[in-house]
């Protein structure tokens, strides 16, 4: 039976910051080994990355249908290929490693269009691959533990959310011209490869992801402002929002609200309670019940469920944060590959990680926002 | 010269809430006596209520007509009124007062229409009355704090504004008949009482009055959705505003948040900088500059603007709350009708409190928010 | 019977913070009418005093000895006196009104000696005079809630104790000659007026009796370094102390803690829970109970205790600062003081005020302190 | 020249916490490989550690004295070990490499008494061999934040410190006998593995060392109250220290204070200022300058100096947590020992990990804790 997994890498070079989260994450719980990459169009920086990764020259390759083609024909093959390049080549790579039937990780957005996205859906049917998306919050234990909250119905029917992701680290493009921009996430900037959305597409897909992931509701339609501060792509949204069970909200996604640094709040409300989790501390937990004093869940303490409780690696108390949320999703993926290789049954918690179907619905919420903030926020069908 | 006031209470009987919290702050500085009161439709409760506070029983009154009456013509009558009774009343009590040149401190909203609202704009004028509408949150030192801050542009040009005023105190409420409601705040459900809005108008109008007063800037449009849960007036609302500037935000009000005792938070986000408010923490004020460390201003302190700390009565770190905001309103309206009655000029800084202007745009800004929601969250001009 | 009553002041003229709100607090639940006074040794703001106060001018009094003796004389003379002169004033003031059979509300520290101390209390037996002194922290809703749950044993046994009252209002003191230091408080740093203490006396004083209201349990013996930094009394202390069920703890207290404005804090531990009050936010309570999510209490929420809740005026989440806290204080006191003198019995929640054994518990716990810290911080007895 | 480093492990098997943090924290940065261990004394767990971290069999040992011996005659021998196993093999693991001339991170306290203590700094010396006492919590970034102001003169001269470092996990232990007591930490609580102090030796050795980090200041002298609640070491102190400097402070140390799952919190009081770190929100560092607002010192922010800001690995506001602090601290070390490797001159900050020096005064800090409390907390010297 296999143990381990190998897996390769697409982008995630020496540079890239989410490169190194999952070369980290991957390996937090000895399942992994990297054994093939293409990290970097520039063929020097491919091999160095390479080089410095120790991988064998030979797996280290100038193109990912390169890659695809040839580590489909090895004995000891990569078992899946993480796909962490900028937007504009998940669409391509992932075709082309599930044409040679390779599980796939990608980052999100999945894709460019809905299209795409069901296409790629079909492929890995057809070539029976297993297939994540990198919505990597969910990969908190206590966003595990909201959900199991929601789904005991300690929160009642839900009737309102609110959740923001706000971030500051743009606020200095507002009146920049393209010569006078800094060139931080330039790619996220530019359409020809972040596709039709930079702020929403980049964290607003966080905020639907999350709630649907806690609330298991859809968002049926939603009316968004966006925020273009004369750049080509989106800095700033504000969305109002209907569930598919008629509650209503607000989500906010902004790169310029000065005072955040990566403010990612979720707050759900129910007709019995209500939670709140603040990814800047992710540990932590507060649910309110109605007519109790608010408490605040900790991971790691013994009242923490066990789905939740699998999350959690240190004891109660000591902060873990991003990587470790990263580690989770791999974990569970890697278990799911794992269990499917070995030609085991995948039950619904084996395969508790964000799939094709929550990537297909990310692309089609970014489109319904941009497309409801042209229409000066008139309401959208996200369903 | 005049150095104290005279004033009478329409409504603010003995089991009314802000009753209490109104007599207790008008007399928190030592500058006002109560001298007369119609503070019940019920003759017995009015009588007992008057011995309590110990008047002169000539001087409690069986209606607010009698009273405008019969004070005006006293050498010694009331300098001013303050109305603090239900919505229902505001109009006519104003009405009756403004007629005999007394002055008018009213609870918010301030009446049902814009048409009425602009009446009483118009006997203000034509009596010479000076007019306080009681939007008491902008009387907490560290919203004045907030407003120089924006004032002095430490935030830059306002870009986005997002604010919540979240309650839980009628969540039983949902999916109950009439029949079956709870009494608490029983008049603010009904709407021959309450007007057109129960959840927008009690407390989504705090909201607007606080932003306004921050940022100097007014709201141009909105797109509303409001929440019924079956009743007959709102418990719930999602706000998408543009302010005059162009600069997008959100709103939420609500009475049915669980583990929201009281919660109205004001966030402004500017190019230079953001600032947030609690009222539930009101002596605080968090203030980010671009690129600095957070910073925390607290009420006391010898860096706060002189404005703000003349609304400061106790030492840093000593909680003022509530009352103290009430306090603080009074204290600058009774200054001014002071001034006032004894001929002297009366400057911006004089009439730093909520006026009659105010109390019409909070009206637009209900019925806005009502008719928003009516036609699915379409934009509606406030301005 | 009795309604209201009338009081006197001693001290508390118009330039004394601490005067107003005396005056407010006293005033808050219209069951006190201040009758007479004797604000200032300076005639001329004695008289100023009396004046802005509305006072009968024979009512105001060049000496206490002459408001004592007039006062006691006089048909409708005061129920009772607040003193709130500083220090030095105490001990001769209280005694000249007990022995004319006048209670006594008396600002903390009591007096300067455990031997004047006990000399008040066998006078107010012989006189029959009800005796508060003024601690008034004890006042806050969730110190009473805090109360409750130890009597009730939802924390067990005591085990540990950690408080602190940390200000820095006097941190440009340290290094300074008596011809450079700043005049803030002027009199708390001089011994013939003070007392032995500055520091300790003023808000150690606090902790000891916060401490002893919520625990029920009283030190035994502690261990104190009070540091001086070249002035005449202590400007900061550390303290281990010993309760008398045998826990131990650590007490600090300190007025050059840069950071801290008012940081009173009270922990304490027990065997099953824990409970944390923050004076600068009032009106919540950290519970923690063995294996469970911590609580947020809340005052004015409907699972406060009945005592606790008796002291809440304003519905939960609606702030209450430090002239609540007092208002408790004053409404307990005059209720007590009401049934007295209409010859009612009195319960033991009739007085639930720190009465004069808690005063001369105060004064052995800031004699302990200075005691201990001449000898190198070797324990002292304080039972 | 060196680019990586192999590191053998002792102690750190599969059920063993902190070894699965010493694992993935060493290679963080892909800058070591496990190359030797000698994991368990039971030898099938030896070999099934040996297995799943996929190490060579013949390098997998049954004692750390041949795994001493036969990896220093390796040509590609270890370059340094990981002691991770309890406290009583720290000393004899730790004698043992240095007499084969391997570099030794060793997990804290370093061993029982400070004649060990000293005569392992005599053979390090002698053997040329760089050593690292494992205080963790040194490697945040903000912790480093927090020297550097210290060092900047931010603060002025210290006047005071507060520390405190609560858990909670063993409170169900008081008032057990050795047959009801739970096994959890079972080591720490049994003198013969343990040594002198099981609380103050395992987390008030944290506090001593992370105060003296930041403040560069040793304790002089202190008195202490440990509290054993029936068992045979401590599991609660309180105790006052004096800094060589003349500041006095409190620290606390608690593995028994119910509501706190790993409360380590450093306060540094100076003239000029404050700062205030929490490990369980360890990215922050509140920081208070006399007479400004409070600040909020976030980690990744361009305001931070450099030698904290490479201690962070993702951007600002994006959590970091326990597994980082230890990675920060292997980084440090590994170049340190790379470049002694390579012959390089090692600077100051190459040299910034806790050495051995800091190890033995950790020991001098846990017995003079010891000594006092048995001495009823007379103070004892500690320099």
């Amino acid at each position: 039976m296999k143990k381990r997994l190998r897996y390769g890498l697409v982008g995630a070079g020496l540079t890239s910051f989410i490169g190194s989260v999952h070369r980290i994450s991957a390996s937090f719980d000895g399942l992994t080994d990297l054994a093939a990459g293409c990290f970097s169009r520039d063929s020097t920086k491919n091999r160095e990355c390479g080089d410095f990764l120790r991988l064998d020259p030979d797996r280290v390759y100038d193109s990912f249908e390169e890659m695809a083609q040839k580590e489909s024909l090895r004995e000891d093959g990569i078992d899946f290929v993480t796909i962490a390049a900028p937007n504009d080549v998940h669409y391509a790579a992932a075709k082309a490693f599930l044409m040679h039937g390779i599980h796939i990780l990608c980052e999100k957005p999945l894709c460019y269009t809905v299209e795409e996205a069901e296409e790629l859906k079909a492929l890995a049917a057809e070539h029976h691959c297993l297939f994540c998306v990198n919505y990597s919050y969910s990969g908190n234990a206590m966003v595990k533990e909201a959900r199991e909250l929601v789904r005991q119905g300690a929160l009642g029917e839900i009737i309102d959310v609110k959740a923001e992701y706000l971030q500051e680290y743009l606020a200095d493009d507002i009146g920049q011209t393209s010569k006078t921009m800094n060139a931080m996430s330039a790619w996220r900037k530019d359409p020809s490869v972040a596709g039709v959305s930079n702020c929403v597409g980049d964290i607003g897909s966080h905020i639907e992801n999350t709630v649907a992931c806690i609330t298991g509701l859809r968002i049926k339609r939603l009316a968004a402002k966006l925020d273009y501060f004369g750049q080509p792509l989106d800095l700033n949204a504000n969305i109002l929002i209907e569930l598919e069970n008629g509650a209503h909200g607000v989500f906010s996604s902004s790169q310029v609200c000065i005072g955040h640094r990566n403010g990612f709040v979720v707050r759900i409300f129910g007709t019995e309670g209500s939670l709140e989790w603040h990814e800047e501390n992710p540990g932590q937990l507060i649910v309110a019940k109605k007519g109790q004093p608010l408490q605040i869940y900790d991971k790691g303490m013994t009242y923490i469920s066990p789905v939740a409780a699998g999350m959690v690696r240190i004891p109660a108390g000591h902060p873990e944060g991003y990587y470790e949320a990263f580690a989770n999703m791999y974990k569970t993926w890697v278990n799911a590959v794992l269990k499917y290789e070995n030609g085991e049954e995948l039950t619904a918690q084996d395969l508790d990680f964000p799939d094709i179907d929550e990537g297909i619905r990310g692309i089609r919420f970014i489109h319904a926002c941009v497309k409801s903030s042209r229409e000066d926020a008139a309401w959208v069908d996200v369903i």
